[in-house]
């Protein structure tokens, strides 16, 4: 199977990775090179309950949107879920999973979704990773100074690495079937 | 309790009511005039799974934005769902309303939101009508010429209605108070 030139000819791809939330939605900018992944920054977009939960939606999808126009975002990542704590919180995440979604279908951006297991695995190496691996990993895969704080923001970066990951274990793949 | 006189100066409300789908999203235009409810047109939006969620999503958002600026719609009005088959399609559904919602905040409308009995209650006049009861009281108010269909234009119809018949009974009582 032979893969389009331009998979293989990209030097660098630039990865949004988001932990959804109507009061925290984490994310985290990760740029995969030919020969290291680099953390461009992670954050957390907070709501208050205060406000009707239609302007919080549009404050994180204006937020999701700057993010991509500003990093020059060209996928989207967020995390297969199929649990929850009950009916009503997925419902409220779905409201968030969607949103970042359409920020993504309005900026040319690819959304791809990974199950916790494949994050754990890809990060760690290992699918049932603790928090504390995974932190720990993120912080040495992406040098970073420090743990990424806070747990949504270290959510989102661990997903975009797993999309960085995994595009460099693609792009291997190419290379040798090119060869 | 006074309310401001906007509320009662307005004699025309126009409501847009959404049933959320993935697949299929009913919508359903109200006007309320001081003696007379009318319905301006419902429909249901449709996507095919073949296509990406982020698109499906996309185009979902555009329809809605479009019947609100041809409409000149002012009030949304949702379900509000606490339960579902299962947690999945909770999520799935979810997606849907937090796009629904987004096209309200990004054209200053207000979202408003209805348990099923509370439609039930404003359509029929008693919270556990059948579906049937519902359609044809839904047809008797809004002299249609047959039942809405789809099921979901239906369910989309009814939720105006419900917020068109709430709003007539605060227009009362505004005129009660004022006088």
């Amino acid at each position: 199977m032979q893969n389009p030139p331009h998979r293989t000819a990209r030097k660098i791809k630039k990865i949004l990775g988001i932990d959804p939330g109507i009061a925290n939605t984490g994310y985290g900018v990760v740029e995969a090179h030919a020969n290291r992944l680099v953390s461009r920054g992670y954050g957390n977009i907070r709501t208050s309950p205060k406000t009707a939960s239609e302007l919080r939606l549009k404050h994180i999808y204006d937020t999701v949107t700057h993010l991509i126009t500003k990093f020059a975002i060209e996928s989207i990542v967020l995390e297969d879920i199929f649990f929850s704590k009950n009916i009503s919180s997925a419902f409220v995440v779905g409201e968030v999973k969607g949103i970042v979604k359409l920020a993504a279908a309005n900026a040319d951006c690819s959304v791809t979704v990974y199950t916790p297991t494949q994050v754990k695995q890809a990060v760690v190496g290992y699918g049932k990773a603790t928090k504390s691996q995974m932190e720990k990993m993120t912080q040495a895969l992406l040098k970073l100074k420090e743990p990424p704080r806070p747990d949504h923001a270290a959510d989102a970066l661990a997903l975009a690495l797993c999309h960085a990951r995994s595009y460099k274990v693609l792009q291997r793949r190419d290379k040798y079937m090119q060869s």
